[in-house]
């Protein structure tokens, strides 16, 4: 288990995106203007750890891992306001049900593959308890996953706590790595090699300037869905689909989508759930219909912490909701682009029983926007 | 019409309770400490006011009215925080949509008779124009019911505009009436003549002292499920059962319960969503079940509203999470006393083709406590 | 008053589209198939009635109406399976407590203005106790409602019982006018003249061939924000604002948008709400956000209703959860177009105060997908 | 590990309850039917099992278990209609996302204490694996929790995979054992020992006769808090309260409780979720109030599934909503019973550090409720 591990982090360094292209630089059209990282560390305080487990071949293959997003550092047990929301339920995102009656999350967000969410979970609690001993904090962690059982051998149960020790622990500002990292490793999206994306947008306007940051691990979506800048680039590549083993796989059951967003916009924990709800806006925007066996689950939340006052209060400021507009194209913007970012990091992954998902290809992904006006 | 009208406000008057005794001064036992008036009012700036509409006899006879629940007083149209639950959702409340996404309530609530809901929301709204010209304040009204066509002829649509501007325009601190006044006027609960009721609670601890009051229109419940304070009134006294015309009233279905819960309490929308979701803690108390056929809508709401800061934020100040306890007993206590307090306060009633329910016999309400040891 | 009813219905018919242009027909693709009048009656049995009020010019000028969806057509009283959804809740649509408890719809679905969802609602009322005497139906009726205040003088309350009962008495199959009609009169999208639009699609599969049939009634959007068929339309018309008399209209607040699906697919009441969650694809893929200041609310329901059985049972017959995926194609499909039809059907429009707005100019439109490819 | 387990089997043996007393048995008055074993496995197929984990003193005691409810008993993996609900949400319990989405529970509910949700979750997906291979069956397991930390060294982790298929493997019918057994081993209520209870109703009328089972992992309420058959047992019996090692217990933090409620009525998901939704009022009659600190989670499930007809439907025969009323007093009764029964069936329990939680007196219990005339 530990040399599982000791491979799992010589993999991740391997697989770190020396020069992976992001979206924007293939000259992509997107609204909005990013942050300095265009990522969800652009949030000041939000940390991102990734663990990738890449390992052996066959029927035991390891394609997978964990994604820890730690919204105050780890340094910090202090809950920050928060909300969810769900497009199609067809997942699991634990302690939820906390988040929503009390308005805050209170610890990191962890995603990894579904088979994997109880050991992630219970290793928060763990990491919690050793962290900030002798407090209830981090007893109902927020733990999401999506299904990478084409790529990863889901019922070897390869992660382990350690992993996701490892992901909380390495996690870091700077720019996350993207594509088939940490819990997105083994995942698909449009039936194109895809993973964790990330980005961010500046809002201006009362209370701000205000960052949004998105960061998602897209695993959904039917080829013949996927449309980019308005262009129906799933129609102009219809090859290159996922084999199982040497044949075509003809399983077209969607996958899921787990967007966090994080903003340091001061906003009541019922605000943040309407920031939540905007992700479907971003999923219409690409094609996607929120399929049946997607689990589509977000949460939101913000940097900004309610102060704790002497007399037993909390004061919060907060901004009115006639200045949420701004925020909420924000948030589509954001998860537009880093679905797309998802896509375009990903190269050809070949995993469990030899299935192999292919990469969207650059040229052609360029050559259909140019086609219809999208890039020069 | 405004012949009507007078009549309505005539009886208004005769209808007012000269004497009506609540159910703390008969001796029945309730859990917390109630305010001043024990009343809904005992929120600084809270107001409440009736049109009550009893005239007539047979077949058109009038046995309806409304009340009105001003947060502010009638010289705001400042929103205040406020969420809203659901027991059992055979009723209407309108406005609730823009109450749960914006997390505020602007302007009064206002209960009736549920064919009337749709003169007394726009009546709200044309009010709110004329007091508050050039503002959107207002547009989309909250509105409540329950049904009363056992007493009244629910089809003649007795209520007009001008008695929801009545029941708006007479608003006042003070104890309110209760029982059959205003929207409760020809309502019954357990099968007693029931209506209007209210209650309060004082409330210490961080951020506080505070009061909760609630307002209750009681019109649900079979008679064998009446319990107070523990005993099982109804099935003590199974006689007094409605009539229909001269023969036993044998329709089962429930009627429903509307509840307003006011506090000055510093809270945030999905605080007040809490709060609200507590009042079935009180009709489990007093026996109810939500049955199939009821209505049982709740809303809550702070009177501590936000401050508008320069720079565009609203600064508030709230209480934690864990403070909360004493809040959710305040508003099961005095919702369980205001449901009491609202079949205590009304007299028997005859109304639409004869029909007539009676009310609660004080004498053996008591000789059924006593007996049970909860009064001497 | 009967002046006025008069006048309005004469204006309805000087309203009616005599060539009125659908989108389809310009030549701007969209997914899937349509049925045959690609509009919501193409589902078995649903019919729809406008009463369009256009009279008056300066203050008072009358640019409203109502729109009534019968499920069942006018003598049935057969409540249809049914469920609602929100994407932005600014605004109000009576009802949903019992449609979402009960997982029924008791009656047709009003559309208004939001100054009128009172009087629609009492005459739904009254409208049902006069067909079906002696029920309950009805009591708790749908009515929603968009905003035209900008060419309606929604003060003036122009909307009478017996306008609601227009619409419903007049209610057919067939394909329903579109554009400036009904409760789409007075809205606008986008900043361009819209209101009522309708489309539907045809549906494959187990248990099927079935229909999907949506009818919005939009009044949503920002100019900057619309997109059409992956162009970014909006930018390239920038001009044709609305005007506040001789003045441009800097109110930069969005309307709503309501969306009534109906389908013969069968299907249980959470699938329908799972139906009405993808209305916001389709708003995501015309460039809208679900701003703040939008009351995008949704109903869908299926006129395959359960059969009653001899025991007291209902019997259901229903698709699984995993052949839903084309219907969510095709709410999604038949959204987008129903709205780009509001759009393409309606005409410049002069009202309250000498407001007026403009229509989407079908060259401009045309010459903007050109541009880009899309038509040819 | 092994040893471990042997031990938990072992000590489950020990602490079976021979001679278990319930509530019912002391006299104490409940309103309903109850079936033959007055417990949740009186719905035909419904099995339940426990694992036991009582072994060690001083800090690392283990005091805590595994409870599996399995709704079609262990040879099924056939989804059941089902539907969640929360009275306060300070609580986990996976899975609900998709029962939400789908209306199907797909599984087990499964019982533990807070830190073992994710082991127990994992250790479903395992068990499903093994079971039904080659399905994507229990991948989104449901497992809910309370809190055991005064009794049980929480952060030890005492829970494994194998205590999770014990508790699957060894489910069975007949009367399931109660107090501190499987997942309710080291939960008290009331501040009193408590952990499982289980009791059932009988339902006469349309569609049936039908039976409604609720089992309950009580571990929620202040001890002044307690009325058992309207009497205030808990300011009866002040004392005994939780000592830590040899002090008073001072935490006044509540716990939680989770319900689970069988039924084999005919119910649609929608319908399953209105009987979850009246567990409050069964807490309401006991005198909690859903705490802040308590995660009141609740789950409804019915063994009527759907058959599968030739053309890809689903087939149902279902209760029609107004024949609801009695499986909605079933619920509240049957819930109420099976909390008391799970305090009268708990005995002393001394766990980590000392930590020593008291059974509600049976003598002194029967002493208060004499005393109010409740029990002769």
């Amino acid at each position: 288990m530990r040399r599982a591990a000791s491979i799992a982090i010589l993999l991740l360094m391997l697989s770190a995106p020396a020069a992976a292209e992001r979206a924007r630089e293939l000259g992509i059209p997107f609204a909005g203007t990013p942050g300095p990282l265009n990522a969800i560390t652009d949030v000041p305080g939000v940390r991102v750890g990734h663990a990738t487990l890449i390992h052996g071949q066959g029927g035991d293959a390891a394609r997978t891992g964990v994604t820890a997003i730690l919204p105050l550092g780890p340094d910090s047990d202090t809950p920050v306001p928060a909300a969810g929301a769900v497009l199609n339920g067809n997942g699991d995102m634990t302690g939820t049900q906390w988040l929503a009656e009390s308005g805050f999350l209170e610890g990191p967000v962890v995603l990894t593959n579904t088979h994997s969410v109880g050991v992630a979970r219970d290793a928060v609690v763990a990491w919690g308890q050793r962290h900030f001993p002798g407090t209830g904090a981090y007893s109902l962690p927020v733990v999401a996953e999506t299904w990478d059982g084409y790529l990863n051998a889901i019922n070897a149960f390869h992660v382990r706590p350690e992993h996701v020790w490892q992901a909380l622990d390495s996690a870091s500002g700077g720019p996350p790595a993207e594509g088939s990292v940490g819990g997105g490793t083994g995942m698909m999206a449009y039936r194109f090699k895809a993973g964790i994306g990330t980005s961010s947008r500046l809002v201006a306007g009362p209370g701000c300037p205000c960052t949004v940051g998105v960061l998602v691990q897209a695993n959904y979506g039917q080829r013949d869905q996927l449309v980019i800048a308005g262009v129906a680039v799933g129609r102009e590549i219809p090859d290159l689909m996922p084999t199982r083993g040497q044949e075509a796989q003809t399983d077209r059951r969607d996958g899921s989508i787990v967007a966090v967003i994080a903003t340091d916009a001061p906003l009541l924990p019922h605000q943040l759930g309407r920031l939540a709800r905007r992700v479907p806006i971003a999923i219409g925007r690409l094609g996607g219909i929120g399929a049946n066996s997607s689990g589509d689950l977000f949460v939101a939340f913000s940097t900004r912490v309610p102060q704790a006052w002497a007399g037993g209060t909390q004061a919060w400021s907060t901004l009115p909701n006639d200045a949420l507009d701004p925020l909420f194209s924000a948030v589509a913007d954001a998860t537009e682009e880093a679905i797309v970012n998802a896509l375009v990091a990903a190269d050809d992954m070949t995993g469990v029983d030899g299935n192999t998902v292919y990469a969207l290809p650059e040229r052609r992904l360029l050559a259909a926007l140019r086609k219809w006006g999208r890039v020069r």
